[in-house]
């Protein structure tokens, strides 16, 4: 029998599983805060629910096989396109502007990468049917806010934001011509990782003028609005799009996020997708990848055939976020934790011994118990194994002897009383 | 786009995923309960995993492929393999008795079975390295919590428990030999879906002699182990597995679950698996396929290639217990609820709205608010449609002309109160 795992696929012992409910009750929480309803879809989904999104080209980065029904199939990589599936299906019906949540295990198998996981579980925040940026807000604002609830701060996690249309006006504004930009997104995507000088280069060989690109970078540079628009020294196209991110950034202030966030020209992201504001979230250190990525995708449900309506949404995986959360000793361990521990010192008092531990468990506690023969010793032993609160003592002389008490023993302190039968269960839960 | 799930794949919509998860909170608290650990594997495995197991005859049943690496692999159709497995890499490591429990998705391609699910949700709990029967009982009481902790009682749900040593000692009371076996557990296994005449011209074609057919019949018929004992007129080789059954029964009774059980020798489950005592939860109507099936299987870590260890574990589907609750009116309908909705006759308030939400969140509440400039009435519309148990609204004149005071309304009785923007936040949790 193999004893691994496929390469790039976890095994979640109780340690690590312990770790992955923390970050995912932490994803829970806050969504439930902001009053989204969680959803799933199928693991497994028809392949072209993924090429309609994103092109043959995404063939090779998939799980894909024939299934037994001859249906080409798909290991899901992401979960936008079942979202948009699902709400495409019901948009009428459904209560707008719809905020839904999803916590599902993704999967991509990427042949060059090893060493790299193939699988991540990723929660999944969208809205559909809102267009005002107060929803861009909202969603920047939870996405933080899960920061906060494993205890990050402002210190050690950065959202930038950019906005793929003021970009686009910016791009305008500079005269570069619709079949450069993709070269131009291109740089600004690596700003952070190349040095501008060689960013500089492709620019201009690609056809752009030496100034133009000077000017380009020197805007995109700025690290808030009012530098951007001196910058540029007025320009008025462009007014409409900083009204809309001022507000953004007002709108975050409200929420009490402001701190978190600047904005970052740079920030590219998916280019055939997003339409509008977009944002990452990174550690300050530099050391990860992106905890979080998202923005707005206003035509995304209409070119997967559904209805057109104003959408955003962001992923967040557990795999950065776990690792950052470790890095700062923020990740908990695995306590294993029980209220009680019934032990005895007749083994003919099993049948007590499980009657007092079916009845604690009656009342909401945990409860173990030697399920063999041993020693009160080496019970006492596998109860402080097992974190057991208390001990619930069953002696011979005392319980079947006839007084019918049970000694109560505490393990964090070591004191010890003697309680009547009764009484043990009559403890609140 | 296709509009559609893959055939017997469920998309969770709000309302199917709060049924999912109200089933699968109550198989954790339970096992919380029980000191049971979770842990979780790859949805991927190796396929050799399962064919080690079952054979090759399993691959027909799997949604099985060749990965881009030349790996044959499945996604899983059952757990048992994936916690051998696991246990088996660690097993001088864990703490014993090993008590582990998991809510793994599983998958099977059934040609055949048109309109069934192909995947489930499964609870796997299972003990390694303890061969008393206390384990048995405490396993069962454990499958057994669960109904009550959804609201199922004994009149409901029946366990209908058997033991594979003692049928087998059964059988070779009545001289029947081990090629004939297989044959017998085949015809008990119908006991209750076909007519005992057909069942007995099976067997008697099979080659058994008449009477020995007729007093098997007998005595699996039996309901409980004192019948059993009189049908059988006292045999001496099959006290030790009596008095282990008795046994069985008596700690079932201490752990408070003994109005549950009931022996069912025709209770037959996996021949080539299971080692000992065996069980089975069924809807006592006999509406629903088993709820829950399993049993010890003692030899099966060492036939998957691991350390030989005593083991015992149960699965329990999501799919026929909701069925259950559902028909039984115990299935809980997803009610939206929020804490508050934060409302205003004002647009431009909306960055107060904002921040009164933000307020609200920090301290532990469910909020939403428009998104959008709105008329209040529909606002007011929008929360309750939400669920939102209390409406703050800010009234321009009341908020920001000077009283800086809000308007609190409980949406349950329709009363409202004036509220210091202060005391807002102070409300407790």
């Amino acid at each position: 029998m193999s004893r691994a795992a496929l390469p790039g696929f976890r095994d979640f012992y109780p340690q690590e599983l312990a770790e992955r409910a923390y970050v995912m009750n932490a994803w829970r929480e806050v969504a439930r805060r902001y009053g989204f309803l969680e959803y799933d879809g199928p693991p497994l989904e028809p392949l072209e629910l993924y090429t309609a999104k994103s092109g043959d080209e995404i063939v090779g980065q998939l799980y894909v096989f024939e299934d037994k029904g001859g249906r080409k199939v798909a290991l899901r990589p992401e979960m936008t396109p079942t979202f948009a599936r699902m709400v495409g299906a019901r948009l009428n019906a459904l209560r707008k502007p719809v905020r839904w949540f999803s916590t599902p295990q993704l999967f991509r198998y990427e042949r060059q990468q090893k060493g790299r996981l193939r699988e991540h579980f990723q929660l999944n925040v969208d809205i559909v049917g809102e267009s005002d940026v107060a929803a861009d807000a909202e969603l920047l604002a939870l996405a933080i806010d899960v920061m906060r609830e494993v205890g990050l701060t402002a210190s050690d996690v950065r959202a930038r934001v950019s906005d793929r249309r003021l970009i686009g006006a910016l791009l305008a504004h500079f005269d570069i011509s619709e079949e450069q930009q993709p070269l131009v997104y291109a740089a600004l995507d690596k700003l952070d990782r190349e040095p501008r000088s060689v960013l500089e280069k492709r620019l201009t060989d690609g056809g752009l003028a030496p100034h133009t690109v000077g000017s380009l970078f020197e805007a995109v540079a700025a690290k808030n609005l009012d530098e951007l628009r001196v910058r540029l020294g007025g320009v008025r196209a462009m007014d409409e799009h900083f009204d809309n991110l001022r507000r953004y950034f007002e709108l975050l202030g409200s929420l009490g996020v402001a701190e978190w966030v600047q904005l970052d020209l740079s920030v590219v992201r998916g280019l055939a997708y997003y339409t509008g504001i977009v944002f990452e979230l990174f550690d300050t250190a530099g050391e990860f990848r992106a905890i979080c990525g998202g923005g707005r995708y206003d035509d995304l449900l209409a070119t997967l055939g559904g209805t057109a309506a104003p959408a955003l949404g962001f992923g967040m995986g557990d795999v950065v976020l776990s690792e950052l959360l470790r890095s700062r000793k923020l990740m908990p361990a695995l306590q294993p934790a029980i209220d009680y521990w019934v032990a005895s010192d007749d083994e003919a008092l099993l049948p007590d011994v499980m009657f007092v531990a079916g009845r604690l468990r009656r009342h909401g506690h945990s409860v173990e118990y030697s399920l063999k023969a041993q020693q009160l010793a080496r019970q006492l032993k596998a109860a402080a194994s097992a974190g057991a609160a208390q001990v619930v003592i069953l002696l011979r002389d005392q319980w079947s002897g006839g007084a019918g008490t049970a000694t109560l023993k505490n393990l964090a302190d070591g004191s010890e009383r003697v309680v009547r039968g009764d009484e043990l269960f009559n403890i609140p839960v």
